[in-house]
């Protein structure tokens, strides 16, 4: 145990706590657990919504503000939000423009956004949803039917955000929304397990001088298990993994993520030879963010997502962002 | 060894190419060792330039662009970079303004920033340099004589920062650096310890099930080790660290900064802990940061910061930033 908590069960709530007293722009619900932009409802404007387990911040809490989510409703640890979170958070937001539920293809999430699309339609909010399912490294795993939701859950958001912000109509920001999707591929890899505040120990046994490779964000098996690899391996493996499965027509946006517990100067290594990969690959690279976005908890480990990014995807790419995680302006 | 890595010996250059290649607004020099901001030397402008051993990602390299630093020269991983790396930064950023050198307080930096004053000197370059000593948890320490410079540099290079980047006359530069470095105190905890690269393992032996209070960037001692505490406890034992010898005649900036390792749902859950500590303590706070900015590589733990700010510091520190790692606008 070399966690920073008080105890397991409030590690969410104070979580947020922390959250609303660094970012006074933000509404904090810490009772219902829903994170909403402050100056919510935007008049005519399409509401963002996402959320999912806690333990993979900044995702999604982080990536609210301008420009990107309108709220974010974070279940318990690994734990999908109920559908009432993200009802409501469909409300808070909603200003008769309709909203656009993200939702990263974990069963849990799946069924619980189909429940609280019902609910907030009987509330009178239109309701449209797109699902991430990036993550090439496996068809199905634990809590997944198909391919997991990952990385390309920044580029949804972000990039989606931007074109709600700009004043799209609902169909546009999902049509948006879908396109960076479908243009995005994953695949992460595991140098240590992750351990979970209520279990106290790693959920799964991970040898040291081992490495996983096609790890799930909450640890979930990938492809297979070898002995250490080099930061160039490793990035040949992945990267050719993302381009066995997407075919760049364009640039591309290139996220190097890190799980959580991987310091930045070697993320930043990582990235060098990523960056190689692609150049050897032909594949050009239009915009490249280096960084801890989409975690698991402690993890050591990282994954590379690439996205293809036409004119349109990197003007809104670029667009500006105020959130506690990306911020940029023009 | 759970390292995200080639070989040790690389790590730093690797490290330097992924920087280069994420941020094409950077100028690299791989070889040399010494970030500058591409558009460098700008007319007019004070050039600010900072450095120190790598491992402490994003500082220094990532604080390097509009509104913060003009250059970096990271030494290899907790080893001060050398003389000729600071010389040549200062050549590279020098407009004919003077540099100011910011110099966190450890004895090699201390030694080597002096001999690059006098080879810029000797080339025509006028330079000032402040010392950042901000840590009270131990006076003198391995590679230390006073307190040690930890997370008050970011403070300093954003604050010193945007004045260079008003137009303000070096003096002017230096005299706010150095008012920032005087009203800032920190205090940093260690949950494990750290393995640099060279090494493979851990530097310090730190039993599961025990911290480190007072604990340095690189590891080294701080005041006590005791059982594991909670956030709580840790918050009230750090911040009342810093408030002995602190007691902010305004608003303070927080830096609550995670040391590599801790995930980020528990350093705002530390955040909040803080913040209660700081409204029992009566001490209002004006601006948050919470992530990972002076970090020791996989380590786990993190520091507070707290910075002094009258309305000059905090316009400063509101004033637009490009850079990799602190990045806004107006």
């Amino acid at each position: 145990m070399r966690m920073l908590i008080n105890v397991p069960e409030t590690v969410v709530a104070d979580g947020l706590r922390g959250l609303a007293a660094a970012h006074p722009g933000l509404n904090v619900d810490v009772e219902n657990r829903v994170v909403v932009r402050g100056d919510a409802p935007v008049a005519g404007k399409v509401g963002l919504v996402s959320g999912g387990g806690s333990g993979h911040e900044p995702l999604h809490g982080g990536f609210v503000g301008a420009g990107m989510l309108s709220a974010a409703c974070p279940g318990e640890v690994f734990t999908s939000p109920v559908p009432d979170q993200m009802a409501r958070a469909a409300a808070a937001v909603d200003s008769g423009a309709g909203v656009l539920f993200v939702v990263k293809n974990y069963t849990g999430d799946v069924l619980n956004f189909d429940m609280a699309q019902e609910l907030a339609e009987d509330e009178g909010v239109q309701v449209a949803k797109v699902l991430v399912n990036d993550d090439v490294a496996v068809q199905d795993s634990l809590y997944t039917a198909g391919r997991r939701g990952t990385g390309a859950t920044l580029f949804v958001e972000k990039i989606a955000g931007a074109a709600a912000e700009e004043g799209a109509p609902l169909e546009r920001v999902e049509a948006v929304a879908r396109r960076v999707n479908e243009g995005s591929r994953s695949f992460g890899v595991a140098l240590s397990a992750v351990t979970t505040p209520a279990k106290g120990t790693p959920t799964f046994d991970l040898p040291s001088g081992e490495l996983e490779l096609g790890i799930g964000i909450h640890g979930e098996p990938g492809r297979e298990r070898r002995p250490m690899m080099t930061s160039r391996e490793i990035a040949d493996f992945a990267v050719n993994a993302v381009l066995e499965d997407l075919q760049p027509s364009s640039p591309v946006l290139a996220l190097v993520n890190g799980m959580g517990a991987t310091p930045l100067l070697e993320l930043y290594g990582f990235n060098a030879e990523v960056h190689r990969v692609l150049a050897e690959r032909g594949v050009p690279v239009a915009r490249t963010l280096v960084g801890n976005y989409v975690t698991s908890l402690d993890m050591a480990g990282c994954s590379v997502t690439l996205c293809e990014a036409d004119e349109e995807i990197l003007r809104l790419w670029d667009a500006p962002v105020e959130t506690p995680a990306l911020r940029w302006g023009r």
